[in-house]
């Protein structure tokens, strides 16, 4: 699944030097090499050679200038929750972990704004701002870096309402392959001075450049806040309803579609009792009255589509509650075959292909033999199959691996995307062509190279040079 | 103001290959090329030699396939709209004229997108839209083209709800420098699938590559808008209740504050008799119950800040009566100084920052002696003075030449941006470094010196290559 490995041992003089310059701080131990060489993708670890734990960005401009001199791969660490296999060291080389880096460091209310290290996590952020009345809204799941969520474009949950972490970055810190320093914008909540280099790196999975701080838009609290659970009889219905919703303009916060395969999961998992059937997740947020009337709005139009009763929770505590299982999806469907590895798909469509796109994937799956719950955040077309395979059975792997292919071209073949929030990392690259053609493609290539003439950060992801 | 002219005249190969190719659809009429080396800038023209009615993505890639062979400089052109000289012919060239690829190629309600050619209009989309309860919300006041309102980021009264046109473009086709053709992304409502070229052509101005189509999100048709005037007793308290209201999570669909020179200027022009004091326009869209509510919590925040009587307008010819004098401000303000040309800045700051720097800026006004109206687009910290100067006194373009730049110095100080909306063209290049980096700048040039080896697209615009 992946190229011939390139790997030549770490140059002595760099080594020396980067021990002399940051002490304890620069490992070559095994374990920890380790660590830093494997994500939550099903890839066995391909740990890089040498750890630096960061504490600045002056310290990461330092350590690539000397990966810049000695040649040496350098590839930036958050936590480790990339599931593309983004951090794997093809070709050995230096892990810079950012993790220690994780200081909040200005929250302004009045700007709508806060900035950050790129090692703080999105939950230490939303912790620096409690009692603000702000809060950081890009939810990915996982506990994730900022740096990290920046360097893949990722979203989640309550993209559909909120955007992604494109739509919510608002400046970023970077260092480059030749250890300069850019800020890539100021904080003005728009510009159009010169490219749009915070987009450029946003996105390109430590490439182009290592991300060290990030600059965020804020949103207020909503008054209220009202969570829904329903029911449908098929994954079209679910899926209509929320689109319908869209089309009227309801500013929906979360619209999670969860197959019955995953449901059964969270009941085994969670001890619920849900109704066993297509089901979505959903979460309101306004003023009280807004949140009434989009509430109203949903329940006719679910019952336009044959949906069931709502659950409803209201009060935090209950809302927790009513929520809880959809977010423990993800470890409820790998319990369905206790031992089991996930391959995760990541398929995105425009809205009017998904319903057909998902029935789709579930009547594939089901000829595929493979246990593969299916959900996903049906606001923003994109939908995640959870393809659970044996990890010790190669015919597994390769059947969940054409399962996977088919699913990324069903999705180019919808006009969507392979990836909708992952990235491409080593698993998607094989499909850039595919879904943006050559010229696009030979685009990215050039700007790779204009910008690490010496294919120095993160190489061998996302385009090949 | 402008760098050496470099002009050659046009090849006689690259002519003859032109009309060959074209047609009476390329030509090298004076008068032709005359209107299309000219903006709403308040720079001399600069014509091109020739110029090519283009009618297909087809068309431009030949055409910019002949300019490259010929070191032929390149420069689209959309309806002339733009106001920083961006398509001024510094070297001459070919001006490809795009406004004939206007058609609307697909208008998507149910995946809430539309794709038209460049040369397309908003106010072109917006009646291709009418009656499917849908619209394009991109709103930069003049009827630009969708092509130049990609390339230069273009945003307008309504971005405080809707965002700015980088927000609203799912992809772009694109004619690169050697005359491939590149689609930057399919047309997921969002893509974590390699470098976002999307956002890298938008604003690039021309200089990475020629737009050819654009494929936009498109917005719900609200239930009820309302439109609302009340004026202040200073500019500080009209934009402080405006941040509040954008702090109290209220979705405000336009936000805009002119001060009372406007509003001397409006009411001559216009007949009206507003009240001659800082004034906000006011637009609240939603469902009644939504409208309602969000009107409820404006007029506590304008009372709070010593906000007189609000007028009120819902029915559509009421509204547009109401805000008919704030579409015109530009064209009213020119008239306080018959004819006078505008240098009109385009500084946009951090939120908190947006009063004071108005504030400093009106006292710098004073005291230069210009007269130069000002209003902005609170919501986005962004605002525009218009310095008005007789086009016959160099003293006087000198003058407002150093107010400008005093804005600019003002606005990078307060972490702010050079521009907001209008793009760098020839005038902002100056700032660029000051406001991103040497390193930042640095970057962009490496990514115009990779795409753009020749240097044949908008040369001499954005970045000094």
């Amino acid at each position: 699944m992946t190229e011939a490995v390139q790997r030549r041992p770490l140059p002595a003089a760099f080594a020396r030097e980067l021990a002399a310059a940051f002490g304890p701080r620069f490992t070559t131990s095994a374990a920890e090499c380790l660590q830093h060489g494997r994500d939550e993708s099903a890839y066995a670890p391909m740990p890089p050679d040498a750890v630096l734990y960061a504490s600045s960005t002056e310290e990461v401009a330092q350590a690539v200038r000397l990966c810049a001199a000695h040649r040496v791969p350098v590839i930036p660490y958050g936590v480790g929750s990339s599931v593309e296999g983004h951090l794997l060291a093809l070709r050995g080389g230096l892990s810079i972990d950012l993790s220690r880096m994780d200081q909040v460091l200005a929250v302004r209310p009045q700007d709508l704004s806060a900035t950050a290290q790129a090692g703080c996590t999105r939950e230490g952020l939303n912790a620096a701002l409690r009692g603000t009345g702000f809060f950081f809204s890009v939810d990915p799941g996982a506990n994730a870096s900022l740096g990290g969520m920046a360097a893949t474009a990722a979203s989640g949950t309550n993209t559909v309402r909120y955007g992604t972490m494109r739509d919510n970055v608002l400046a970023l810190m970077v260092v480059t392959a030749d250890g300069s320093i850019v800020r890539t914008a100021r904080r003005a909540r728009k510009s159009s001075a010169g490219y749009c280099l915070t987009q450029l790196f946003a996105g390109s999975e430590g490439t182009l450049g290592i991300i060290t701080e990030v600059t965020v838009r804020l949103h207020p609290q909503p008054e209220a806040i009202a969570a829904a659970v329903v029911c449908f009889p098929g994954v079209r219905e679910a899926v209509e309803t929320v689109i319908e919703a869209m089309q009227s303009g309801v500013p929906l916060a979360r619209a999670e579609m969860l197959d019955s395969l995953t449901i059964r999961a969270i009941n085994v998992h969670s001890r619920t009792t849900l109704t066993e059937a297509p089901t979505l997740f959903l979460e309101f947020s306004g003023s009280e009255a807004q949140v009434q009337e989009q509430s109203g709005v949903l329940r006719e139009l679910a019952e336009a589509h044959g949906g069931g009763d709502f659950q409803w929770a209201t009060r935090p505590e209950e809302r927790s509650r009513l929520w809880t299982p959809r977010h423990y999806a993800y470890f409820a469907c790998l319990q369905l075959r206790p031992g089991s590895r996930s391959l995760t798909t990541d398929a995105c469509v425009p809205l009017s292909a998904l319903a057909e796109c998902i029935a789709e994937t579930v009547e594939d799956i089901a000829t595929s033999g493979l246990i593969a719950p299916v959900f996903g955040h049906v606001g923003d077309g994109n939908f995640h199959c959870l393809l659970l395979v044996d990890p010790a059975s190669a015919e597994e792997a390769a059947l969940a691996e054409s399962l996977s292919e088919r699913i990324v071209r069903r999705a180019i073949r919808h006009d969507g995307t392979c990836t909708g929030e992952h990235g491409v990392g080593l698993h998607k690259m094989r499909y850039l062509e595919e879904e943006h053609g050559e010229a696009a493609v030979a685009v990215m290539r050039r700007i790779k190279q204009a910008l690490d003439p010496l294919d120095i950060l993160n190489p061998g992801k996302v385009v090949q040079v």
